[in-house]
């Protein structure tokens, strides 16, 4: 297989998404160009990034099974990936219970908190252990996905007990830029504040183009 | 003002984060090198985002106080910005009451649900009202930025709510690429899945180059 740039890989997470309501719907020919009209990528880019996994385009359209089975290969959905939560405030609340992560097999088996009285508190069909036994539970359970939603403060010495665990990717939900010391374990980040503030500015410049 | 590329505006936000904590642990001055390390963006690229906004640079670094500031100008957050969620399942509900909001002058004033139980049996500081109400009381009110986390067969439905009330941006927690139909309504998306598959796929990237 080719080394995909990380930008294909980000657009082609999303066109399984795409792909996935596609055939939900009953759709099982769709163009480049279509797909271009859902997504807002160019039909050029599309074409470039399904290059990199495979060939199945032609005059009629990509068949949207196909595509799709190739992209859930490439994820490799079917592996199973266990993953925990740090930081049982609300939003690690809500992301313990996201519907959606048992339909691409990303399994949430622990929960842990700081603060004993939420662990006793919380109602979960998921164990929930105090935080200082993170590295432990990671460890013995084999969690590799660890799931960051602690407040700011907590939010490198979670990821140290993530990585003395075994950690092996950590999912960023604070504000802050934490360090895992090894390169070997990927980080991705979701800023919610820093998307809204770019949001904000990105409307500010529109009212001023008026 | 010069004309900020994407990328930068973005980078940006993420170093106002950086430059907030910094000065709540009382740090005052830091170097283009020293934030390399904090956010892994490299110097140089430090430097030019930077270049966009201020000439405060020295030999003995950036004076924290006067970058943030700068920052705070160009995010124009001293502005209030009226927000509505739509959808108050979890996801919604922790969002509703996600305390940075204040802070950065964002101020949720309505909560929208199709489910008349949702609205009835929600505990809220927050007005809620029925999904079909949107346009309505996003008008009424003088609401600018609708935060989408409904399921995705509401997301277009809710959408064109939104935009038929006069909302000015769009943050979309749906999966879904919506529509606004109107180009000077920015829409941010913040797709949670399709994160956690481009995660999963860097880490099986870096399990085979073992």
């Amino acid at each position: 297989m080719k080394m995909i740039p990380a930008p294909t890989i980000e657009r082609l997470s999303t066109l399984y998404t795409v792909l996935k309501r596609l055939e939900d719907e009953a759709v099982s020919k769709i163009s480049s160009k279509q797909l271009s009209e859902i997504t807002g990528v160019s039909s050029f880019t599309i074409r470039k990034d399904i290059g990199y996994i495979s060939q199945t385009g032609s005059e009629t359209g990509y068949d949207i099974s196909k595509l799709k089975s190739s992209l859930f290969d490439l994820f490799d959905l079917s592996k199973e990936r266990k993953a925990c939560i740090v930081g049982l405030g609300r939003l690690g609340k809500a992301i313990m219970n996201f519907s959606r992560f048992s339909a691409e097999n990303i399994k949430i088996i622990a929960g842990f908190d700081s603060n004993i009285n939420v662990i006793e508190t919380t109602v979960s069909n998921i164990p929930l252990y105090p935080a200082h036994n993170i590295s432990e539970v990671v460890k013995e359970l084999g969690i590799k996905i660890g799931i960051l939603t602690v407040p700011p403060e907590y939010a490198q010495i979670s990821t140290d007990r993530l990585v003395s665990g075994g950690i092996k990717g950590i999912m960023n939900f604070t504000p802050i830029t934490i360090k895992t010391g090894n390169d070997a374990i990927p980080v991705k980040n979701l800023h919610i504040m820093e998307e809204f503030r770019v949001l904000s500015m990105m409307m500010d410049i529109k009212e001023k183009e008026k």
